[in-house]
């Protein structure tokens, strides 16, 4: 049995409400259970420096933790000097949407996604990318709207869950007491059309077989699916 | 005219929201106007070392903005590396707040107030104070309800509010537009009993008089003092 | 009774030496009793890189500590890593002394003032706006004689002195002694004409009433009258 | 075709040397193709910090590139500011390795795996955890021997190897031609059991499928059944 | 001809002045020309981490510039990222006082001598050694008075001066102009008793002879035993 | 008798092996007895900032050590926050090759010389200097064969030795177990034709005369002319 009472196939409640700010081009606060994300974009008429006169623009994200979204208070990070695990986060929201992003067609100019993390219950980094995904979308379509881009650059939805072993059984979208317990667990980013973008599974004290790696995968597409259903409603 | 339509001693419409973060031990959203600020309070079992065998509590704060929080994008910031700006608010934070604590009956342990502002209008950091002493005030109440501390180290309300000379004319609790063409600005901060904790007045470019000074700390007096009736309103 | 025999409403005996070091555009050395404070203006022919073709110059402060300026080692400190009250002070005495410039008349470039303090005694923010100031004058001066600036962009003196309650009775200009026992202590930043540029008073531990803010705003008042005084003196 | 002329499946040419420096309790280098790791194993008494008095050990690792290891040169890094990339593959390298670690037989001490990349071609992390494996397996043998440790705490060999889609078709053992071109790449970290420790996958710009993502892992199979192989004949 | 006139073999004018600043255990400004450095002595009751429990006590300098010592203003630097140059400066002046001090009678504490460049004119680490020096001396004279040590820890004078071939001619004491212009200039650190602690000559652009070297050594002797004259007079 | 059985005046064993990475311009692998030093030479197009449009070429130097080059594991260091010690070596390795580097010859490039100790015992400095000359000249080999340097801008060899007084007598090329124990110790560098380039003696704790400079600069022209046969050797 899960510590939730959740079925080993069942996500936890889901809500995404958007326009949650008033400077940001896109936002959306997903609360996925106890789990509470504020999603924000930010357009800046440039691209970075690296992509100047490339015809290419840039989707980046950066994520954070308010010092008490914890058990116990946290330290606030500046972008220099940020712990190796905020990197990885971070790294991963921007690259899990720039793949459903075509770039030619933003143009030469960049979004910031800031992901910040209100409360904590496990699964942040999956609800930060499936929320981000949200603001972006809004922020491309006031970009679309304006008519500063006339084709969307935005391919396809982007929605990310994890899944793990926990007390031997393979278990969707993992809350704090189930992921500070199991003994594998990975996150699956997808796209609407179930493509995969990233598959990161790991094990730490115990190691774990390709069947396992399989079902993971399974529960995975349906959880994903349903949190693009959730998307969609969102900004119906 | 004031860009809000406000009169000259008129505050913005004001809510506060406790109980809004599951594991800090005191925790309130502070919305004045359009400025949302989202206050939180931790406890630690120990004192900063400096404090160590004294017998004595202290309560300090940071101070925080999410990224786009503001008109365009600002940059997080860590505890080493704040702006001079940044210190300085979380220090009148700090100070404020002290002046209402009893050291001796909080005892050796150490309550932290974070202020993150969610959505910035001007008066952040007075809104920061005046949300960060609810925050504290539910903090203390658990401590004493589990008969940890056993008499209230909290002395009295602290509430604080900004006034300056906006086109020529003293007036009450500066929104965004204000702020950035008052050539004088003060933050006041005062105990529910009137009496003055800390005056920050200063001109950039301009020069003010005794006369002007003392209009707005009239303004204050009011400001404060319907500021500390919400804190009522909110804790009951 | 104050420690140092001093009347309620004494400063401390005055010294402002100017051109005390070789490299600078203008020097002096201030010494308040015990507290000295060598200051240095430093001209830049261009401005910060944010008032670029806007006509406009800038003043702004460094403030420093020698190691053993104190009665303890302190440590050194750089541009990047300031303590918060260091950085508190050179922003306050940068934005005292730009109250009394005419930055279009100053053309695009920047004065750079630097306060090191050479033995400390209490009250080293007041000296250094003080002492600052004649540095100011000077390298203006020469910006002057050499006809590169043409119009006086000073346009007032700048002074600045605290005050605080000391031993239930308001005095002027605290020494460390004095400093470290108030309950509530302010720093005052006055014109030559006796206008307000800053008033910043706080209490950790006390509070304050609004005659007792008077009180010590009268013995400010008469304190930088003394002191614009002897700054005349020095130029003369 | 592959750039290097190599089959889908075919491995570039291994070595690891072992005994390479002299103060390292184990070391090696290893040689896949043009990327050369050189790895170190460092033991030290006592645990990290938060071991003490829990009776297990820790295995961490550090990665770095020396400035010309690339095609132009990059800078140093130090423990603090290393990149986000530098941080994920130094977490990769040490969860892998702990992976295979009974850290109860380990008890209280710590052993850093040092693995500076003298030469890169590709696939440095794969080759850094393969080495350090075989410089870790030194090192405890060096404990076995001193009767300081009495029963083996290395479960498993662990070898790791990367795989992509390169033109369309799954390869084994990316190089760096390869590498800049692949639309997905992954890297797996398997057992000399042929269990699985870590699997990331991921796609910029393009997208995969479930099959895709199953021929990579078969690769990844054989690929890492040779590393083993090697690492055997290595220590023989 | 030198560009101040002075022989090849001839001082700048010195000057020593003690008791410069209140709170330091010893202090003195040590003026060679227009070479201006104040330093200090601090003492602090216990050594340094490394040296608990060893009966050995230890001598250390910081070496620091105020902004506007030199034509140019520079950049403050605190204790972490120091520049090579001040770096390199700071280890030679430590290392030169320590070749002089008997650290079993010093005994487990510590002295910091901090030389403070408040007026740059070549030669400021030279002056800080025989400056840093006497205040050294002062606040040994300080402890063996009040009897906490008992036996005379300093062994001997320690002053320095540069030396450096000027247009074709080994010259004596190089002021900035002189400096900037030497193809080779050295450092020479001597004993009262005219022995070598420290030799430090380089070039940048020229090389040198074995004769050439032994001319600047000869110099050096004669200019070093009339510092320690200078110092002797200082303290008498 | 020399820890090593080496007599007096004799040098380790010395090995240099060039073209041992694929990337760089120039390398080396120097091998002094037990200390091996990587040496890399990296051409960038365009000089550093300050030589801009002046015709001037530069030449500098980095040096770091692996984390365990030596006898227990030392930190990572990057170019911001290198401790003095490297800062020191790597300053002396840039101005020692300059020394004989005609820097309009070069033209507007810099060539970064990297200098990594793989293995540490005592004398890496000097080995660093050695060896980095090869990496040059091998790099500016390069410049003249492709015709982009037309007039070799390498005016002679560079090599440096140790030397310091060991149990009483002078001796060359100190070891680790040397070096640790020498009261005196001196890094020359002296050019192929015997000339000077950096002499540095210093000593901790003991003091040294002038004759005994002398010894060690007679056992260094020895010592360095074997050096400059070394590198010819590995050169030919």
């Amino acid at each position: 049995m899960r510590p939730s009472g959740r079925q080993t196939d069942q996500l936890r409640s889901i809500s995404i409400e958007t326009g949650v700010t008033r400077h940001a081009e896109g936002s959306c606060m997903i609360r996925c259970g106890d789990t509470h994300v504020l999603c924000t974009a930010s357009i800046e008429d440039r691209p970075p420096p690296f992509l100047k006169n490339t015809g290419l623009g840039w989707v980046t994200a950066e994520y954070g933790m308010l010092p008490r979204a914890t058990h116990t208070r946290g330290r606030r990070e500046a972008k220099n000097g940020q712990t190796g695990r905020t990197q990885e986060i971070q790294r991963l929201i921007g690259r899990s949407l720039r793949a459903a992003v075509d770039r030619v067609a933003l143009g030469e100019r960049q979004i910031t996604i800031d992901c910040d993390v209100i409360q904590a219950d496990g699964g942040t980094r999956c609800a930060a990318i499936t929320g981000g995904w949200v603001a972006l979308r809004l922020a491309v379509n006031k970009l679309l709207k304006a008519g500063i881009v006339t084709s969307d650059p935005i391919k396809d939805h982007v929605a990310a869950v994890s899944c793990g072993i926990y007390a031997g059984q393979p278990v969707l979208d993992l809350d704090y007491p189930e992921d500070s317990e199991a003994g594998v667990d990975g996150n699956f980013v997808l796209t609407g059309n179930a493509r995969l973008i990233e598959v990161q599974m790991s094990a730490e004290g115990a190691t774990f077989s390709r069947d396992e790696m399989s079902s993971l995968l399974t529960l995975a597409e349906a959880g994903t699916a349903a949190l693009v259903d959730a998307q969609k409603a969102a900004l119906a």
